[in-house]
């Protein structure tokens, strides 16, 4: 007993390794913790735009109200807070889109939403059809799920149902298309924004496949630059009437115009999809926290519209200096996203220069960092059964990121833009 | 198209209906938001507890300090706030335990720790060692790796690795045991300690099969008689000499002693393990809300000590009332347990008579609540594949909660416990 206790005790988890992944990226993005460094690497809001006030102020109005008080620090419903979710409701319709409360479910961010999506739709072995690249987050949300990728989604793409049940089954035995996922405005990270006509083809690929069709929408509310571009979902329900009905899983957040702090996004679907999430959702964590619910409630009310129109002002004008810093020191070296919206630009370097290691020497010799490419696409998982052309085709779309590169513009000031895209410059030229 | 979208739409998710179930319990649970109705149902601390106006403080330093008044509202680390970390490692330098901020994971209530664990650990078809019955949200937190349970763990076990191997063998091809999981401290549902001898054979058995041994430690706090017993993790700990050689994964919570809503629970593991949780953490939601670690942080310093203190005084009160009027109305017809702590008596009806059948009586004619035993015993996935003598033996203990059910006394004052067991008393005798 004593011998065998004292050896380093090790579980048998390596049946669970697969999946995760970015911890180096994670080791990276530490590493640029450092003031002096100028980074572009967090797509997250700027700090000085959070509601510190607002928040202070409805906290204090939560727990010095007897009605309220007890009830915010108790165990609270799985679905979430319903004055929040009838909030969301005229959100909702604002956007085109008709629901009830029922509709709605609240998570800890949209990234829980996307993780509930995994578990009910995805076996492993599926595929899950999304965009090269797309968002890191969500392939780790999907991760444990154990999917397969379909890289197929886009403006330009060619998928169709039955190239991708093809694509499917050559990954794997059990291999169908399961969901698919798409980030429609201003996407993370390529900044693109599927067009009208793009977003009619998406689902009916998705109608044909009878597949449900996730529309991450975090970056909805950012838009600073022509018009608004109707929600899938809104485009579904012009089609079938009915929330009920439609394919199409809107996942919406706070976390870009009010708060990512206090973890509130939001799912809206058809009532027995909600219904199997709010299950999901019990036995993942309860519920969420009701103060915050509460809080974000108050918040929303009085301030969603302004706080929107305020971030707006800020990132268009930083977004307008980042793009003009790369075009006067870039040009020669690399194409871009101009995206209408959102916090990112994505970058292609014009040579085959690896990112990693331009970052490498961005982040050691010239303090400015980013996120290199490649974590960005999802695995590839299609290499080991390929055996078709049209997924080898596909494979060759799915290794393009060494060269590219996510820039966010969303935390600097115009000065520490410019000052930052000329440090990359001389980065750059220390490889070329 | 416009005919295919006009159908009800229907994804393929059957493949994931299983492992989804309680949802009648909830069903059941809200029936009883009516105020009449004496609730024994929900076992969850008395609203009353819950400090309101330290909250109200907290919440206020936190966002009138400039310091950390933004980085309260914005995104933050999936391992959790570091002062409240550092916290958690005094307390449980307390219980015996010794570690660092590096063995602690902070989690959406404990709940969520227990899904990370049975994602991190189980693979469908694995079988989780447990008691039976045991904490019906772990049973939901573990369904979606889909396991098999082997219900063979408690005081008057006779549980040898050889026994668990032959079981998980004989429920499923790949059946392996995958971890154990228990309740050592006033267990609800059961109200049932483990004793020393009992915890030193069970981590015996967990070195033995490699497994790892979670030990979900959700009402220690809340002893109010007796001397409490070494957590298993400090047992481990003075054999093997150091957290990063445990096998134990401590799961504890603030919710049953200062604020479930706040949702803060964590765990404590060797360090290999802590790693793999964040990232399944950063997978799942990136990272809780910091603004509650921060307030929990300023209340657990200033208050954890005298609210855990009122918490017994109260709650003890409170179960000698229920134990007193279970003997005056319930000697002849029922057996109980006698919890030294915790939030639940156990009630075994001498008749076979079915507690759901008693449930719908004591709702519908008394206006008294409880929750049936059936629903805190794991599946009986074993009855399928079940063919050996002792396989068959374990799947017999493991379908005897029908006679049974859960009271809790935490909620209701002195008075309306005698007039509910009153009550319930009455709605026996309409079955018997």
């Amino acid at each position: 007993m004593m011998s065998e206790s004292q050896k380093t005790w090790q579980p048998h988890y390596a049946r669970r390794e697969q999946g995760m992944r970015a911890s180096d990226i994670r080791e990276l993005l530490k590493l640029l913790e450092q003031p002096e460094v100028i980074s572009f690497a967090g797509g997250i809001p700027d700090s000085a735009l959070l509601p510190t006030e607002l928040a202070r102020s409805a906290y204090q109005d939560v727990l010095s109200n007897p009605k309220t008080a007890s009830q915010s620090l108790q165990y609270s419903t799985s679905e979430g807070y319903e004055p929040l979710r009838h909030w969301i409701t005229q959100h909702m319709a604002s956007l085109g889109i008709g629901c009830r409360p029922e509709n709605v479910l609240l998570t800890n961010g949209s990234q829980q939403g996307l993780e509930f999506l995994a578990k009910l739709f995805v076996t492993p072995g599926n595929s899950i059809l999304t965009t090269a690249p797309t968002y890191l987050g969500a392939l780790q949300a999907f991760s444990s799920a154990e999917p397969v990728y379909d890289p197929c989604l886009g403006d330009h793409s060619n998928a169709t149902p039955e190239a991708c049940r093809k694509y499917a089954a050559a990954l794997s035995p059990s291999g169908i298309p399961a969901m698919a996922y798409i980030v429609p405005d201003f996407a993370n990270p390529s900044g693109e924004t599927l067009s009208h006509t793009g977003r009619l083809e998406l689902l009916r690929l998705a109608r044909e496949l009878e597949v449900p069709l996730i529309e991450d929408a975090a970056y909805t509310a950012l838009r600073y630059d022509g018009q608004p571009i109707a929600p899938i979902q809104a485009l579904d329900l012009a089609t079938c009437g009915d929330i009920n009905r439609s394919c199409v899983v809107y996942c919406g957040t706070f976390s870009k115009v009010i708060s990512p702090g206090l973890r509130i996004g939001w799912m809206v679907a058809a009532e027995p999809i909600i219904q199997k999430l709010v299950l999901i959702k019990q036995a993942a964590d309860l519920n969420s926290p009701l103060i915050n619910q509460m809080v974000m409630h108050q918040m929303a009310t009085t301030s969603f519209d302004s706080l929107a129109a305020k971030a707006r002002e800020v990132y268009a004008a930083r977004r307008d200096v980042m793009l003009e810093a790369l075009s006067k020191h870039f040009s020669d070296q690399a194409q871009w996203s101009r995206p209408d919206g959102g916090l990112f630009i994505w970058v292609r370097l014009n040579q085959n220069i690896d990112a990693k290691e331009l970052l490498r020497i961005a982040t050691t010799n010239e303090q400015v960092a980013f996120v290199p490419g490649a974590g960005f696409y999802p695995p590839e998982s299609a290499r080991k059964t390929a055996d078709r052309q049209t997924t080898i085709e596909m494979v060759k779309t799915n290794t393009n990121g060494r060269s590219n590169f996510r820039l966010s513009f969303s935390q600097n000031t115009p000065e520490n833009i410019r000052e930052g895209i000329r440090r990359l410059r001389k980065a750059l030229d220390r490889l070329i």
